[in-house]
């Protein structure tokens, strides 16, 4: 299932999974998925499952590839990755499959431009590798808490660190550097920090609005660590806050604690979005949950499964999401709550370790 | 042509460009071409240009986009952008262009089935806004040298705080908050540092390797202000280099003056390649120039017009290049210098603003 009981992960066994979903050559172009696939974590590659598997760079990744790819043939090209693999790994007379959601139009014009006279049949598929990355082998989940764990000890620092009349952006750009400086590889995505009603808007950019007495605190951060990513957002408050804010925020850490506490693998994503969705509705603020409950976490910030109102896929087990349920009152507040977990058949196991609580300052 | 004489953006006549290079309905759905002929700068958006300019977005962009767009109608809308668009805003019948860079397979799979039945034709385009966007107006302009001036404030700290014993990582992570100390919205890319033979890798990422008397320092960095990038290569030294480094960034830095020197608009892309190249194919270190002269800076960090030995396209008037020779002697060390201009019909103009010249610490 991805790697072997010595804890060594079973490359081969990844690539096989991957052809069995598609018939003949497999074309994988999205470069998380042949992180996956391969190990290899350079930023131009592209991934042929042919008679064997073969993996396309450049030459600046000469001697990352021998290091990283032990189950492929590297090939290391001048020119397009996409036009060599056509023009020479692929045997004449083949079906190739594509990533409908990874391959451009104009690239698949190239390929056919490419291919020409060679008698190949270019068909897509969607969702090729997506759904195997959704479990997470022991090694992967390793990586999300070391990820997690970087995240969560530059959180503690933070409450030393705010203080009045500072702005959005500057504690933006300090949690950014202490997890850099803490060596994380980069930030999974740029923090979020709103201050007071700003925190109404739930992706909003930090800008230079600055913090005064009374006002809520949303963060919303993570990193990259081994190439795996951690998510987390918590709420502080500087001074009082008004009674709404703190009657919103124990709705919210209602209906993450539910949550929590009745996920499990097999469940539908709907079902587990409805649990903290009804405990909002229920607190009269339903309108006011104005995004789905969580995503997948991994190799990307956003990955499958999505727990989505939409969706009535079944959560597969030892997937790991975010359970982020939030209010935002326009012009007032906002209040998010996220923690990341990871599904089995019993239940869900907390990978995120730091109390949900409002933190003071 | 972009702009009015009062320095105010021309959005109408932007949008008015783009129409005149398609038939029929246009979708814009690249971020960055939404950006500059919209002025929106959110991360969900498509443009449409049919009977008039629509822009569509979601509820988190509501009051941004009523801030920042003024030529378009926005709406905001629930669902899938581009289904919202096929479904509503464009008329039966219609044939419509899509960007062929930058839909998916998927994409156009949806959009062909949230059409049914409206008779619409799809056809797609290459390279539709992204040559319009290579010449700068004096608004952009403005914005890159003020994210130029930025990175080159960071990188005169940077002699005083190079130490022995530091590692490429931590002097990674030092460049990044220093820009974002200093206000930028983000890094353009993932800091480059190279110390000694990890120099000789043209895009490695900063790793353990620790900076020890006599090694090179390859720093190559760059920011987002106001939305534009600033991009700058430049070579320190810790201590007494060998003499073939030496050599070796004369014959870099001379490349780079003659590629100055002799760039102007309307010359082809390939002919300023050639005069960087035959500097150091002169200087015997051809094969070690490995790849090409440079690339457009914008809105994106890698944009038209790419300076390139395979492009025969003339370099237009006002166009932002980097020009960025250098050489890379494996196990050994590499060595390159990256200034930005601008070019002009008589000449070009320097976007940089700090010495060539060898740092020595």
């Amino acid at each position: 299932m991805g790697r072997t009981s010595d804890g060594v992960i079973d490359w081969v066994g990844r690539l096989q999974r991957i052809r069995e979903r598609a018939p003949g050559v497999v074309l994988v172009t999205s470069l998380p998925d042949i992180r996956w696939a391969t190990g290899f974590s350079g930023s131009n590659g592209v991934l042929v499952l042919s008679d064997r598997a073969h993996l396309l760079t450049d030459g600046r990744y000469t001697e990352q590839a021998s290091r990283e790819v032990s189950a492929c043939q590297v090939h290391i090209t001048a020119g397009g990755l996409l036009r060599h693999a056509v023009g020479t790994l692929i045997p004449e007379g083949s079906t190739v499959t594509l990533q409908a959601e990874h391959v451009t139009l104009a690239q698949l014009e190239d390929l056919e431009e490419d291919a020409e006279g060679r008698d190949l049949v270019f068909h897509h598929q969607k969702d090729l590798v997506s759904p195997l990355r959704a479990t997470k082998d022991s090694v992967e989940l390793g990586a999300i808490e070391s990820a997690q764990r970087l995240t969560e000890s530059v959180f503690r620092t933070l409450p030393r660190l705010v203080r009045e009349g500072m702005s959005e952006s500057e504690l933006a750009a300090e949690i950014t550097c202490r997890h850099l400086s803490a060596g994380a590889q980069r930030m999974s995505f740029d923090p979020i920090v709103g201050f007071g009603e700003n925190a109404a808007l739930p992706h909003g950019r930090p800008g230079p609005r600055r913090l005064k007495a009374g006002d809520p605190i949303l963060v919303d951060m993570g990193c990259f660590l081994d190439g795996y990513a951690s998510d987390m957002t918590r709420m502080m408050v500087f001074g009082t806050p008004a009674q709404e804010f703190l009657d919103g925020f124990d709705l919210v850490l209602c209906a993450l604690g539910q949550a929590a506490d009745k996920a499990y693998a097999g469940m539908r994503a709907c079902d587990l979005d409805a649990v903290a969705r009804s405990v909002i509705e229920k607190g009269g603020m339903g309108p006011a949950f104005s995004h789905s409950l969580g995503h997948g976490v991994g190799l990307e910030i956003h990955e499958a499964p999505s727990v989505s109102f939409r969706s009535e896929a079944a959560l597969p087990d030892g997937c790991v999401v975010t359970l982020e349920p939030g209010i935002y009152l326009e012009g007032q507040f906002g209040i998010r709550i996220e923690d990341i977990v990871v599904l089995r058949p019993g239940g869900c196991d907390l990978v995120t370790d730091v109390p949900r609580d409002l933190v003071r300052i």
